[in-house]
């Protein structure tokens, strides 16, 4: 199966520019001077996640005239508000699937960025995105599974590589998007740097795979235990693809740690990050052991959360 | 008097780099559109705060002899960390004369960094810090009264222009060493963007002394009224001189007003903001209709707050 190139990671640099922020590394005096530390500040993007990068460029990518017919998405989290953000920058219509079970802060934010969401029965979402396509002729902007947004993904490891000589990157992993991306940048321009997975062992569907050599899939009910609500996808053919080809390796981290890291990322770099963003702060914390040592980055993914999570974990 | 020179803010950038974060501009989609709202989140630094800047700035600009001799500061905020911070960077030692009635915490917080923190009378600082320099030769750097103390906070300056055309840049003020460098760097760049100052009400001895043309100071206890611990400073003679030639408006917020600052910077920026680093988004949020209008940007000069009032404010 055919990568994504590091060429089309740079056209994407070029694209998002102006439209994603271009996050700093965040270096982090109270970490362990043996493994210094920086975070990657995704949760800074005006979404609160990296994945306006990738909605951003797969819109990019269309040509006027199809573009100009709007935007689907099925998706109840960042990737939501991430094609409706980037829609409404392109001035074209979005609308967005989601289950009528969504918590309505999420539906609220969606609506904000001038998306129409349409409501679908729990597990409908899917076939209710494919009519809304059919019916309206725009274009289906899938979450991980594309090339334009795994590209996208993939300028973080550009601007990870162009700012520190990283020993080590973690990146969280779920359908698998952000960290081939990331992989195939860092590869491509820093080879002698590490690229590791993490994901909550609740949802340890992508360590299943790596280590059986192939797609595992765990139900949903299994994948849906983890408090962090981002990481409960499991990857596609193209995304195991890359993980198989270019990441040295996985992490899985627990509930408690995960809590944790949502802790210390609040009182000590004075980030909002969420559950899902912070277990490659967690596997840092707490799986130093398991890790590479030297210079490490830990991406911080998203700080998109409950008020009532919120309030339990953040001070 | 001589003002510093955008000279010395562009030397200070370059000796800085690499010490403090580049900080990003942040959009802010939640904001009013027809005054579209960046922030400038200087809570990012290593110690939490642009006093990193000034305090780097300044110690090296110190020749090698007298800057080995080490420095001393007196403070019990963010300067003491940022000074204890600056030194560690040196490999030179550090003294940090604090109140004995000075939070733990904070105490704890510029001990890790290395210092060796003096603890004084309430109203001692100086006198003990005037003691450590005669007794080890090592060099003082003050908090903002001082020309390389200013050049180096003046660096979020022109970050800033080189970031966005803003129309109007928003900067907390106490002591007025921010707002200095950053008027001084921001008018000689891009002399149409309006710097203003945003001070507490409850310590608004700058807003007093531009209405009366000179400096009007303020007793210790009626500036300790205000929730933002940080902004409990006034101008020197010096700052005051910047602010009277390069200020164009000031804005006074309400105590209520930086409490709600500090609750929508963490629910909409995901950003941990302390009560001094909010007001100047809260000058926007609630003083927009004296304000210029156009493109602004408000400077979140730091995240360092107390746990209790952590737990009040954030969520």
């Amino acid at each position: 199966m055919e990568l994504v190139s590091v060429d089309a990671i740079e056209a994407a640099a070029d694209r998002i520019a102006g439209v994603a922020v271009r996050t700093p590394l965040l270096p982090c005096p109270w970490a362990d001077p043996d493994r210094p530390l920086w975070l990657k500040p995704e949760n800074l993007q005006p979404i609160g996640a990296f994945k306006i990068r990738g909605a951003f460029n797969a819109i990019a990518r269309l040509d006027d005239a199809r573009r100009g017919r709007g935007v689907v998405a099925y998706s109840s989290g960042n990737h939501a508000q991430a094609v409706a953000y980037a829609a409404k920058v392109f001035g074209i219509e979005a609308w967005i699937v989601v289950p009528v079970d969504t918590p309505s802060v999420k539906v609220e934010a969606t609506r904000a960025h001038g998306a129409e969401v349409i409501l679908s029965a729990v597990g409908e979402r899917e076939v209710v995105a494919a009519e809304v396509v059919q019916r309206t002729g725009a274009t289906l902007i899938p979450p991980f599974d594309h090339v334009d947004v795994i590209a996208g993904q993939g300028t973080i490891g550009l601007e990870i590589v162009a700012d520190l000589a990283a020993d080590l990157v973690l990146v969280p992993v779920s359908g698998g998007g952000l960290i081939s991306g990331v992989a195939v940048a860092i590869k491509a321009k820093s080879p002698s740097t590490q690229v590791w997975a993490v994901e909550p062992e609740l949802a340890a569907d992508t360590a299943a795979s790596l280590a059986a050599g192939e797609l595992t899939p765990w139900s949903v009910a299994d994948r849906n235990r983890t408090i962090a609500d981002g990481l409960r996808s499991q990857p596609s053919a193209l995304t195991f693809a890359h993980q198989r080809s270019l990441v040295d390796g996985i992490v899985t981290v627990g509930e408690d740690e995960i809590r944790q890291a949502v802790t210390t990322i609040a009182r000590n770099a004075r980030l909002i990050a969420e559950p899902s963003g912070a277990v490659a702060t967690a596997a840092y914390l707490f799986h130093g052991d398991e890790l590479p040592r030297g210079k490490t980055v830990a991406v911080i993914s998203g700080g998109n959360m409950d008020p009532e999570l919120a309030r339990e974990l953040l001070v």
